[in-house]
């Protein structure tokens, strides 16, 4: 594990997104998304990423240059991503679905044939940062089993809620996976068991046994209720922008296949005048530091979303991040040389 | 407990509101919602909530007349719901956010000042049948600790999404606790010892006495995953409505505080045209067939939501409604006499 500050993580990630074509006001995006990921300390939708992001632009199922085709129906953005990066198709859609809010109170954007959208949380924060509220959903590639199923037949499907409040946005951002593949993997190269209930092996049996896992499928979070709520939110994702569904999605995983799972963006402003905003933001702080009190006299503060992710952000900031060794040096590799070679891709989701 | 016909119980839930003036078709959509609670196995919601609701409108918390103020801004409609019905201003604000969300792809309202909605997959059904997409949220009075908290400081905040689908529509309705009240209340009735991690005594303190946990709080599903997902429903619909929040929210359990809760329908229409929306939607129902064929073989098939309350609601029809003799002993006597008398409201939610 190496230390890097910041900026040097930035400017190397930079150079090596430039260098795989990506132009610069592009690249500003997902590098930022990349990063923040690593500040907030979600490692698995941090640098780790890069490379795979790159090698999908070598084989042209990620097109660095496209910000995807738009069509309006009043508040409904229908949006062709043209295999665009994820960040950056989504971004060019926020951009107009916040306008459009602004407009109209809500606007809807329907995203097919988009590349990975990262870390939720991101784009959560920043719509909440411009004063609207973001709700965020996508597929993903079948991990999950259904609840009293045997395989894997949903994807890790998560939600963000961002809503400006009078302090920091309040941000959630979470899977509706128990645990993400990313952990299955760790748990597999550390060689220790899973925990009962997480995972079930290829033939669909109960496991803790963390390779044959990676085999097979993860639990849903909150047994059935986690399992429903997973399961509506891609029927909901597959009809709002007609995008694949279950294990027919592809190319949220690899490095090959295009990528035909969808993103549902739904931007809000519900302030009809500042004052009223301003009232109501004050009474969500009050409330949220009223729950962060509620925990044992003398004990630790009750949890927030979003509170532990800023306070590592905080601490990163000035310490630096930390990255795992072959991640860096990949980088600094891709920066340096942009090499072609076939890199094995790491399967975390 | 007592089976009465579907049409004999609706007869006299009828003449009870009718009785306590309320109008014959705000009666109709308050009657269908409570027998469609009972219906789909979910007597909590059902005719349970009778009694409340009438004393309700004799205490004038509730007015009968009312449907509602409504402003619009674009695809957002504000609703002062006036103390009207739950159903009814709910259904008032959701015959022109249809019409608003077939013009302009999407529309949200956004409630204050009604009164309880009762069962949200009623909603969500009705909307879907109409071949649009529902998202329904409303919080209600503080049940639910933190996760790490110590006492209730979240509603039970469900969430309902009814998709159109091929065949029946795809219904989701769950609340964000782990358990309901009632279940609570059940176990209490019962004198049986709650399952450990369902609820917290007045202190604080992990109980499975299922009267202490009444003057208590109940988890969250799905541990702190849940818990940030109430809590982030509690603070969307908060700022969406303007409503309160938290322990400062009333007016949802007893038959005498006006109720300050918030709603928020967003309804979608994702259907660029009739030809896409069918593929769709055929897509759609394929998905949910091959989860429900996707358990053991032999076995019993996975569950979809909505599934086993429609299996349900088709026994129900056949052979009666299963109704406490109490509850419907009560109805009875609303409908024949309308009485006043303050009986003591039931504490399930």
């Amino acid at each position: 594990m190496k230390t890097i500050a910041f900026e040097e993580a930035r400017s190397v990630v930079m150079a090596a997104l430039e260098r795989a074509g990506v132009p610069q006001p592009h690249a500003v995006l997902q590098a930022d998304l990349l990063l923040e990921a690593e500040l907030r300390g979600r490692a698995s939708h941090g640098l780790l990423r890069l490379n795979r992001i790159i090698e999908r632009i070598h084989n042209g199922v990620a097109d660095p240059l496209a910000t995807g085709d738009h069509r309006w129906r009043g508040s409904f953005l229908d949006v062709d991503g043209k295999r665009g990066l994820g960040p950056v198709v989504a971004c060019a859609a926020l951009d107009v679905l916040i306008e459009r809010a602004r407009a109209n109170g809500i606007a809807i954007g329907a995203i097919r044939n988009n590349n990975h959208l990262g870390m939720l949380a991101w784009y959560a924060d920043r719509i909440a940062r411009r004063g609207l509220i973001l709700i965020a959903l996508c597929n993903s590639e079948a991990l999950v089993h259904p609840w009293g199923g045997r395989k894997a037949m949903i994807g890790t499907n998560p939600i963000a809620i961002g809503v400006p409040t009078a302090d920091q946005p309040f941000v959630l951002d979470m899977a509706t996976s128990l645990v993400s593949m990313g952990q299955i993997h760790n748990y597999a190269n550390q060689e220790r068991p899973l925990p009962p209930g997480w995972a079930l092996d290829a033939d669909g049996n109960p496991t803790t046994d963390a390779a044959a896992a990676k085999r097979g499928s993860i639990a849903p979070f909150g047994a059935a209720k986690g399992y429903a709520l997973g399961l509506a939110f891609e029927v909901l994702i597959g009809t709002i922008t007609g995008s694949e569904v279950g294990v027919d999605v592809q190319g949220t995983l690899d490095s090959e296949a295009p990528c035909n799972k969808g993103d549902v963006f739904i931007v809000i402003d519900s302030a009809a005048d500042s004052a009223t905003a301003r009232t109501t933001a004050q009474r969500i702080s009050r409330y949220l530091d009223s729950i962060r009190a509620s925990g044992l006299e003398g004990g630790d503060q009750v949890q927030v979303p979003g509170d532990r992710a800023l306070a590592m952000r905080r601490t990163l900031m000035e310490s630096g991040l930390p990255i795992e060794d072959d991640v860096w040096e990949k980088i600094k590799e891709r920066a340096s040389h942009g090499s072609h070679s076939s890199a094995q891709g790491m399967q975390h989701e």
